[in-house]
């Protein structure tokens, strides 16, 4: 089934009405992917007859494999399973063993079951029957010159389970091949200047295939190896990886797909080391990211959130006279928040920030989205500023993700980027 | 334009590939739902250009109005506007106030600008222009022959304030109607009791239109109706939001689609009330809650976090004894961290959280997910215990709205839920 190619069908108004959201196609394209099996069209389509008559030739035109998801239903618009097969040339038949299995899940519930629910126990003649733990509709996979069709019902409750017990097996046996990612994360460089970085990396490989994604804050690129065995392919990974690596130095923090938080969060553990935080313009959000992990406590000691100047002044010990000569928003007042924060406890690192998170108190010479922050590990201490973009919600997190960066850099004796 | 039928196609390699979810779909097949255009196709299709055109083109045979998210970015891979621009047969052209705009974008964020990004300033000819202020790849509208093509990026971020600000009030006006909604916010109950509660008006309703949406942690409920003025619309909605409240009383925080935090903002603001934390187990995340609000300066003072015993008892005066009599997790702990915060701030609102988020942590006793929260507010202190259900984040969230909700009742003088 190597180099087969898949084709997604949602079936259902609610999904073209939006008030449901098709959470199956992302699930089955994810499995698919795994098995190195090739998806080239997700389609929801309507409950109505001719546009999904439609919609089913043109897949089984173009596609090995065709995977439908509800319109199983007991009631007269659920049409897959007739559509399909009209399409497929197969007359449905009564599955007796199906039918006594509809009648159980309703004997179970002591709900009274309605005529149209014989309906579901209707089934293209010769499939491979999928039993329904979790609700009425049966689903089913039917091979006819050289294409599969599997049908399964629309509720993720039980299309999963009957994805992962029949249709998953079912084709992992056909592909026979292993496909193994690695997930490189970058922060610090722009969309453009990591592509003028790699570029050329991307367009050169085949397999392993090289593939950029840009979130909000950070960049990831994943490089995926398909193969035989799971040896083989981390092998074919590993110089790519490192000639990525070779381009992008230490902007790559994980190569597994983790987070910034989490990647602090594994070092902190595996130093031993213990952090606490003083913050003014993010509010706390620094110590939440750290403590939204597992395992906090052994590396989060205490966190500050000094948003008043009455707060920096008395509890870490800014002086008056540092906050109205050089204002809140200053390297000195950041360096005196830090100082504070170690005074006040016994950890091994210690990050301040202060900056202007807007949209408000921004002045020419101290735009919104300037922030300063510091930070020491045992004899390493540095005071940086950025200047943040966009609105308050991003300048909040990228000052968050600075300073997790910091951390890291501090940790790993890497050099700090931003402003002296 | 009423009648009128749409399509969508989402463009990306990455959907196809599971690692991210189609959201957009949803997204706009719910706001065309309002304005009465019928969604009949979702597409999703791969960054090929063959496929793509073939998509494309089918589309634009069987659909009045054509909405793309994606492929908008400056990489040879991103080819929705070429292929759209082909099969419609405009030239692409250089649009110099678009490039400004992305020069800009680099400019403020110190970041230098490739000449990739250049290429998405190239629009198709005659086009109307949708500009991007999150991100450097502008949309557009171009229509032909009765057909409107509507170019949006795939982010989001960037992809819901242009179709809210552009494309929404563009399809409303060609479709002729008003729609005012009322977007009634809920929180304490479940999904099951919501629907017990109001299910009958939701049936019954047909415009206004009554849709419940049901988050991780709150409930929406979505009144529209539709007519043909703004004055008529609010007089049709009045009486239909009125009996949802007299259903749901006091667990209806706002009409307006407001979050918590921005209700409980609002309150202080309105009251001239300032307010402080101490926080364990949310680790800074109610305060970054409110501190992600613009105006928090005028609100909140300063925020403990005291997730160690020590920094407990060190910053809010916690007692050794109580902490090993009654332990972390307990009333008498909660009750502690607030008073050593109401001694060590004049605000007028004080929150203290302590709780076990998990995984580990829990025993019989005291299982993960038991959080206590006391407050007070001038002469009325309280102190209640909830036993959260989910993973970490989900009790963080949870605990971090529960104490939303206490604020907001403590403000409004009522009755606040949870065991005593």
């Amino acid at each position: 089934m190597m180099g087969m190619i898949a084709e997604l069908i949602a079936v259902g108004t609610e999904l073209l009405m939006g008030q449901i959201s098709n959470t199956n196609a992302q699930y089955i394209s994810k499995r698919l992917a795994e098995l190195g099996i090739n998806v080239y069209f997700h389609t929801v389509v309507g409950d109505n007859p001719e546009r999904l008559n439609n919609t089913i030739k043109t897949a089984l035109e173009r596609s090995d494999i065709v995977i439908t998801t509800g319109g199983l239903g007991p009631t007269k618009d659920d049409l897959t399973k007739e559509t399909i097969a009209r399409a497929m040339n197969r007359k449905l038949v009564l599955y007796e063993d199906i039918l006594k299995r509809i009648e159980d899940f309703f004997v179970k519930r002591h709900r009274v079951m309605y005529k149209n629910n014989e309906k579901q126990a209707y089934l293209p003649e010769g499939c491979t029957v999928i039993p329904n733990s979790n609700g009425t509709a049966p689903g089913c996979i039917v091979e006819e010159a050289g294409k599969t069709v599997i049908m399964l019902p629309g509720p993720p409750k039980e299309m999963i389970p009957m994805f992962e017990d029949v249709v998953f097996p079912y084709l992992k046996k056909s592909a026979g091949v292993v496909l193994v990612s690695k997930m490189l994360k970058i922060f610090g460089i722009g969309e453009s200047e990591m592509e003028t970085r790699i570029m050329d990396l991307v367009d050169m490989q085949n397999n392993p295939t090289i593939a950029p994604y840009v979130s909000m804050s950070d960049i990831t690129v994943r490089v995926t190896a398909r193969c035989g065995s799971k040896d083989e392919a981390e092998e074919m990974l590993r110089p790519v990886v490192n000639r990525i690596r070779s381009r992008l130095g230490d902007l790559v923090y994980s190569e597994e797909g983790e987070t910034l938080e989490q990647v602090v969060s594994k070092l902190l553990h595996e130093k031993g080391l213990v952090m606490s935080t003083a913050e003014s313009c993010t509010g706390g959000q620094l110590a939440a990211r750290i403590i939204s992990l597992p395992g906090a406590s052994k590396i989060f000691e205490r966190g500050f959130v000094t948003y008043s100047n009455t707060a920096k002044i008395e509890e870490l010990e800014v002086s008056e006279q540092t906050l109205t000569k050089y204002g809140a928003v200053s390297r000195e007042t950041a360096l005196e928040m830090l100082n504070g924060l170690m005074k006040k406890t016994k950890s091994h690192v210690h990050v301040a920030i202060t900056g202007i998170a807007g949209p408000d108190g921004g002045t020419p010479e101290k735009p919104v989205g300037l922030v300063y922050i510091a930070a020491s590990l045992h004899n390493q201490l540095v005071c940086r500023s950025y200047e943040l973009m966009g609105n308050r919600e991003r300048i909040q997190n990228d000052a968050c993700l600075r300073a997790l960066d910091i951390v890291r850099r501090l940790i790993l004796k890497l050099e700090v980027p931003g402003k002296h």
